[in-house]
């Protein structure tokens, strides 16, 4: 194997009661960096130092590990610095600066807007014209593995009667990939499509919990709140860039042309293809390459009020869709809203998540020499509501 | 003077190229609080630290700087660690862990919906049985005195037309409270109305900056964002709960009664009044009080679905404002959207905000001896937007 197709995530990791520390994945095994490189920036609890100084140092770092490979792509002397994956404790990889979700597929959001308005323009009017978005909680992105609460929240049974405060009964979720702003910004300056790569440093697999009956009552007018907060899990390794530049591809076409400050000179995205699994029964697999904004005009978006980035900021692309069941991702559309429930292989059937339901996102990209190689995954188990009387 | 009206807020500054600390303003003189009180917990770069100790610690606190002026409120034994406030530098007094702003004035809202949505219902139907709220961007948040550029973002300047990319021209700010979370909270948990008291610490005044003609096309469905991402400014002080113990006020009666999740045993708002400045011309006077939701109830509703709270989140109430311009709390409203542009003394007109204007807000409170006591001020000045040339 050809050790550039390594994908080299980033994550951290900790063994028995030691302090959390950088590493990185090599198969099923953990490379303990500040051993191997001996560079404290690695002995943190989380990358945001090492994010924070920028692209030269992250492809330096990149390079160090592949020469430390040996072209047979074997471990060689890296070998006393692995640990067995299995033996490692895995930790949310970055502390959470500001978390931005976005609403960037068109398939989503037309199969979105169908069902929640039905008989009215799929779209609002802006969709095509920028990458609409909102601002996520930061405090509540967790690492893979997590268990997420059933939430509780206000939320009305039909457009008739007055509201209750009761656990959801329309929890979802939603497939999408996070991007990880590494390098910074200066407030008012704006991030240009094409310095993308100047910024973020890598991209997660990324949960996005969702509470539609709270989030059909709630929304008016100032967007989703308390029926996404509540939970966002990412995946516990972060894929560099640089790992997926056999991946670029063309993006879809957009319609009308975008204006210039959303405009690059060499636009692209990723054939990222994912997988959706609910208590082990692949239910769906979307692909992110058709997805009609990119992360790069996400963040020339982001930054085009002149809102600076900080070292840590992630951001979500939104549910990555698709026009047929086959790619849906999320149980929303996988059921349309709950009224036509899907059947699982063990009998089961599912509207929205049952309580332990365990959902499953994983991912591949294509490797270099061919092939695809895995992106990791996230997953997560529902518990259940706590009682009301817990609730005070 | 009784030394218990003393308002004792807390913010951070530093004496040339000293290190920031943690000070409480006494007069016209701010008390280096790691001196006097020997702790290390106030020779931080912010109040975090000593927040995440809990009320106990706050009531603590305050309890031994009201022992160390005597009965006569003279500074006695502390004069070697006070600094005149004309020789320090104040810093944002907080890291901004998550921030929320609220849309909590009845007066507000119906304001708005009427301007906005004129022939529509002027509140969505979720206003009165829940405290419509929004993420905002933590990582803007800037302190009293930072200049505020204005910012470029996408608009349509009439409904008919395509979107262009432009400097706003519709720059507005709200005048309202933040709510300072000191003590956190566990995931999956909720937080009572009556528990307000155990987690704010105390209160600071914000200016949300709102470019209204950016939001006006981007907030369907997903509620504002880069309209409100570039900057948010608060006090440099932080006003304890406990220094408003004479502050509270019935709150405004609530039509319906809200559900039990939002109901507290004592409720109550609190009496302080505000002054909204343009260019040293006193605008408008909104009054807290009759705010419709209070900050207890606003942060009941935050954790109602589980979401956790951590040190240094921050939570605007929204908009303080009132029935009539005597007390409106945004140009939007003091120019009916800039439409009726208001006359200033000096023979000035103002629809929205120009480059140069500076905004002040500032405000008082009961003291506890009788008569009123300063809460300090937030202001900012308007910057011209860069060059178009500048944004790539």
């Amino acid at each position: 194997m050809n050790p550039a197709s390594f994908p080299l995530p980033f994550g951290v990791f900790s063994v028995g009661a030691d302090r959390p520390r950088v590493g990185v994945a090599i198969g099923d095994r953990v490379l303990d960096l500040a051993a191997t490189l001996g560079d404290p920036v690695f002995d943190h609890p989380s990358l945001n130092p090492f994010l924070a100084r920028g692209p030269a140092a992250w492809s330096a770092a990149r390079a160090a590990l592949l020469g430390a490979l040996d072209t047979g792509g074997h471990t060689g002397d890296l070998e006393r610095h692995l640990v067995p994956i299995d033996d490692v404790r895995l930790h949310l990889p970055i502390e959470v600066a500001d978390f931005v979700d976005f609403f960037s597929s068109l398939e989503h959001a037309s199969n979105a807007g169908r069902i929640l308005r039905p008989g009215q323009a799929a779209l609002k009017p802006n969709w095509r014209h920028l990458p609409v978005g909102y601002h996520g909680r930061a405090g509540t992105v967790v690492v893979d593995g997590t268990p997420v609460r059933r939430p509780w929240g206000q939320y009305k049974d039909g457009p008739a009667g007055p509201p209750h405060y009761a656990p959801s009964a329309k929890l979802d979720i939603e497939v999408e990939l996070g991007f990880v702003v590494g390098a910074g910004s200066e407030p008012g300056t704006t991030v240009t499509v094409d310095e993308f790569e100047q910024h973020v440093f890598g991209t997660v697999l990324l949960l996005d919990w969702s509470a539609r009956d709270i989030q059909a009552w709630e929304y008016e007018p100032l967007g989703p709140f308390l029926s996404k907060s509540f939970a966002t899990t990412i995946s516990p390794w972060v894929i560099p860039l640089e790992s997926l530049a056999a991946a670029k591809v063309v993006p879809a076409p957009q319609d009308p042309a975008p204006l210039s400050h959303l405009t690059g000179t060499a636009p692209f995205s990723y054939d990222i293809r994912l997988e959706l699994r609910l208590n082990d029964h692949l239910v769906s697999t979307p692909g992110f390459a058709s997805m009609y904004w990119t992360p790069a005009q996400q963040l020339a978006h982001m930054t085009s009020n002149g809102a600076c980035l900080r070292t840590g900021d992630l951001y979500g692309t939104g549910t990555i869709s698709s026009w047929d069941a086959s790619g849906y991702g999320s149980f929303m559309e996988l059921t349309w809203n709950g009224e036509v429930p899907i059947d699982l292989p063990d009998g089961d059937r599912r509207g929205f998540l049952q309580d332990d339901d365990v959902v499953v996102v994983s991912a591949t990209a294509p490797a270099p020499d061919g092939g695809r190689i895995a992106l990791g995954r996230v997953s997560g188990r529902v518990l259940p509501a706590t009682s009301g009387a817990g609730l005070g």
